[in-house]
């Protein structure tokens, strides 16, 4: 029997005791935050991944609970404690899962403690200070944001394999940035309008009229219009590839759609210079050759092929009515464009196999 | 009892012969090709028109089949048809809902015999036959292309009013237009790129992968990439609004994403000088006062608040950091998008007001 | 144009000022706890009613926001107000949409004043007050439960239009009954089980993890096992069709499914005898001749057949297998469950057609 | 880059070719029937599993086709070839994914070249050949009925070890009997109404108006009304488990709900005595004791729990309002209901452990 039953027949508190096999022994991982879609989905991956041991899941909310009966899907039969710093010595790596601004002071303790991390928040994502400022207010720990490297790992893996902070990307810029990233770095791109579509997990664990099943269920939404702070992500990144990026303004755009996990990044280019479809297939097939989690497909991917895997589909072409490139990036928001992309990233600066856990 | 049992137990054969109120007396109008959902949702309306009368409903498939019985939400009591032109003579109008190529010759057949016809194929739409045979291949009966109409209601609401053709437009320009008509009629547009999505309604009466829901319910997919006929529809009326705009190139791409009915046009516009918040807000409030199925919202609209009517909401901002203007048109794509426009177009053609049948 | 626009550009705030056809001059209809789902459509279906005039919408939260910006589908151009009983002299009813036990203090209140109610709550619904107070606790206004009359239209028409309060019934209970009552008023249940599906309306306008679109949307829950309060009214109601069921205990659970509007009752009856195909047939048959809201079909209904309508579709079949009666009753929850049947009770109470507006 | 482009730009060609580590050098297994829903999702579990070798993906259809093209998310890399008995020698075991009726022959033809059968149709479920005709029609190859042993793992562990031919239980037998067998095997079942609910994929590659999003997207729908082809199986299997119930006839009723995988079977049991609660707790903990995959919880399970996994989750209380005991079942269909259900066979069938490549 894999279940424990508690005596007063409340919400689940099952768990498969016997059926995960939780590694013990390789380095200790601590998920800060896991009450979240993307902590949770950190720590099931984690605990399920050959080589990491999960160290322990924490949580602002919901202590004493056990992580598998508030995610029943996950089956981490670990109960949410309180982040004890103390105990820190005893982890070699941290996932941080908490918002913006509440991330900087913990991945700074943490940091204070020797403990790596793989921050998912928005904190030390920017180079830019100054950008940082711009869109989300003042830094609470700006002096780290040196020290911490962008985690899109196909983009900076060297960096990252050495890194103290890896900035986790936001999901949108995950697979804005693998649909465009070959285009950039030839500095072909004049002008980008991003149309980005995404499931209702990329709300997160919020209880709201956006996550309401009456209302988002058969809706189409946009939001943030004219005001997603993705943008200056995706903008820093291309100006990474290619100095004459430096001043491309982006154009980017959500929208809400009716499905839980899945995210679209449609991508319209003005290039610099014809880009025919001969030369486009030889960017994009030299800039992803070898490349474990790139899938490049030669017809538009639908987000249904990459669910609940690490895996970006990618798929480019040039449209000869416009004369303009379309490029789209197909990911799962929560795996690649949160939580597995971590998992991808921790395997990098552990000296793992990039794919191990993953597949 | 408001039912009809067949013997055998077979499918749904039920209807309701007294809730409907079936207008007898008005203008007799039949639909052609009712056994697609756009047929199908026209008959509906017209059944529960206050002043017209549903003079049948015929079909090339499901012949002697009930309406009501293939489409059980409807509760249209009446049996599909063979088209038989010889009893043309008792009917003042037709909805025809064939694929494009098959609707022009019934389109023609039944103008020979005085009727008038709201065509919801794409064969009328385009004023240019040379950019017809470019999209579509050659056209069956050119030679009644002067004589149509584009039945975008709220564009050509004069001509309309006295056509023998309407040209019913595609879901997609209707949103398009919608949203873009206030700046193009004053020439504002540099560049347009239009991102599309819709529900799989949109599909219609197809089965295959795209409609399925185990493949098409958690998924989010681009499709017609770089070659949407609806494209040359959009630019021609673009160009119909503003001298200007007749060499536009819009870049238009659809995506279908996992609801039932509904539609977002989300336009990225370059404009040919920068256009302020406030001149923006005057644009569209004048281009759209009295507007009575155009709602003009001060926030993004979802699909879910236009979905089975006639309405379409549409939001327009412009975005300091790029200096782009969004427009958005959210409309349910089988309503406004097609059916309840040719009603709203017949509406025009019978003097009735605009939107009788229709609120 | 049909729309109000904000300084700030918060959320939606348009409404269609000339679209909707609100009458004025017919009975004076409130309706108070507008913000929930059922009170919300109750007015939607009220200002688009030819002869009831809305007289106004109250909420206990949101006061003066627009209901039609709270429900951006329903049009209703009106402010939420606080209840203020001092006006309640130009009201000739209400529908009252609050929780039980805080229904019927207003409900008291209001019938003081001479406002003739239609109670959507619990409150009113069961003619023993013990059976009450076992599965609700102390009931707050037993003196009225005499008064009141439980208002399934088809069961309970006349006492229905002299009524000064009707007990609007639960949404499974509707379905369940009218998939029901044939059989029981000839006395030929023994024993009965009840399976209940229903999409997330159901669960009210409430944010948590029921309704969140990623638990909710590829779920099926069961809730409440062995403790649905719908059991008793259900029981009830079956014993006042014949006195032998006076001791039936039925077995009925409920189940989320991931859609919005929609309920299935499947109900399993063991008979007091054989009962053929045909005898069902012709028990159902003269049950429901002349019901304008009951579909008898000859083939198990979807829901989607009955979505936003004021219909119930009925389909009994015998098992030659097992000797038992399967029937199934399938409404949507919100309108022949809820707010449409509150509506078709009000016309009953104020003389006009019963299916007026609902059709 | 994981991915192969045609020339064309059809339909989606990529492939994964790094990421997945295909077993070499173990048991060889087919999937004959590859086309289908359970038969790519068995090629799917057998690529990915460390032991077996996935032999070959054969089909009726679609030959010459990449399976991972046809089913872009189970990325495998072989082509859809024709069955070819003649190279069968190499072969140690195969899953035949047929319709009942086309799979005797195949599964008699592999038989008699020595290889190790899991069936997934009906053809061998039964053990009456007369009960077989009663529901399915004539047998094509009644002489191997002796030779098959029911696939339900947790009922038939040790014959399944050494069995020739594995019948894979259906999908609701699966879950019905996994919620029913502690109580079945006590003799405690007077009587049983089971009430199922499956998402859309149970109606498998099928492309017709049960499928269709639009149809069946907000649908609840009943189907095979006292027919269904599960029932005698279920009658079968518990009269196995208790001489007594030979003869119960149970009531079973299937419905489709809106998702795509996920299946709850809701069983309403008359028992012949009073079973209280400690008694029923004590019972199911018994029963399900060291069982890997069911997970005995104590509150209603929702079939999110179990999406894309091989446990069902079992959930049973007593009603004292009725006297009944109501028991759960959820599974994913596909999965425990089909395709991992048949992997965990061929675990057992090879002396595997049984969870090997299922966690």
């Amino acid at each position: 029997m894999a279940s424990a039953q508690t005596p007063e027949g409340g919400p689940l508190a099952a768990v498969s005791d016997t059926a995960q096999a939780h590694a013990v022994g390789g380095p200790r991982v601590l998920v800060a935050g896991a009450t979240g879609f993307a902590g949770a989905l950190a720590a099931h991956l984690l605990w399920r991944h050959p080589s990491f041991e999960l160290a322990g899941v924490t949580g602002r909310s919901e202590q004493g609970r056990m992580l598998g009966e508030l995610y029943p899907r996950y089956r981490v039969p670990l109960a949410i404690e309180e982040l004890d710093l103390a105990r820190a010595e005893g982890i070699d790596a941290a996932v941080v899962a908490y918002p913006h601004a509440a991330a900087a002071p913990t991945v700074a303790a943490l940091r204070e403690r020797g403990v790596r991390v793989v921050d998912l928040s928005a904190d030390y994502r920017l180079r830019s200070l100054q950008t940082y400022e711009r869109w989300y207010g003042e830094h609470p720990r700006p002096q780290l944001m040196g020290e911490a490297v962008y985690g899109l790992s196909e983009l900076h893996r060297d960096a990252i394999a050495t890194a103290g902070i890896v900035a986790n990307p936001g999901c949108y810029p995950t697979a804005t940035l693998l649909a465009l990233a070959p285009l950039a770095r030839a500095g072909l791109i004049a002008d980008a309008v991003i149309d980005a579509k995404q499931g209702i997990s990329g709300a997160g664990r919020v209880f709201d009229e956006t996550t309401h099943l009456s209302m988002a269920g058969e809706n189409i939404v946009p939001y943030k219009v004219a005001a997603h702070r993705h943008t200056p992500e995706i903008e820093e990144q291309l100006a990474q590839l290619h100095p004459e990026l430096a001043r491309l303004r982006v154009q980017f755009q959500a929208h809400l759609v009716p499905l839980d996990e899945g995210e679209m990044a449609s991508c319209y280019l003005t290039t610099t210079r014809e880009v025919g479809a001969e030369e486009l297939r030889e960017l994009y097939a030299d800039a992803y050759a070898g490349e474990p989690f790139v899938e490049l497909v030669d017809a538009p991917p639908g987000v249904l092929e990459v669910r609940e895997t690490n895996y970006c589909r990618v798929f480019a072409a040039s449209d000869a009515h416009t004369g303009k490139v379309i490029a789209f990036g197909a990911i799962d928001n929560l795996w690649k464009g949160t939580s597995s992309q971590a998992i991808q990233n921790l395997n990098l600066m552990f000296g793992f196999p990039e794919t191990m856990g993953l597949t």
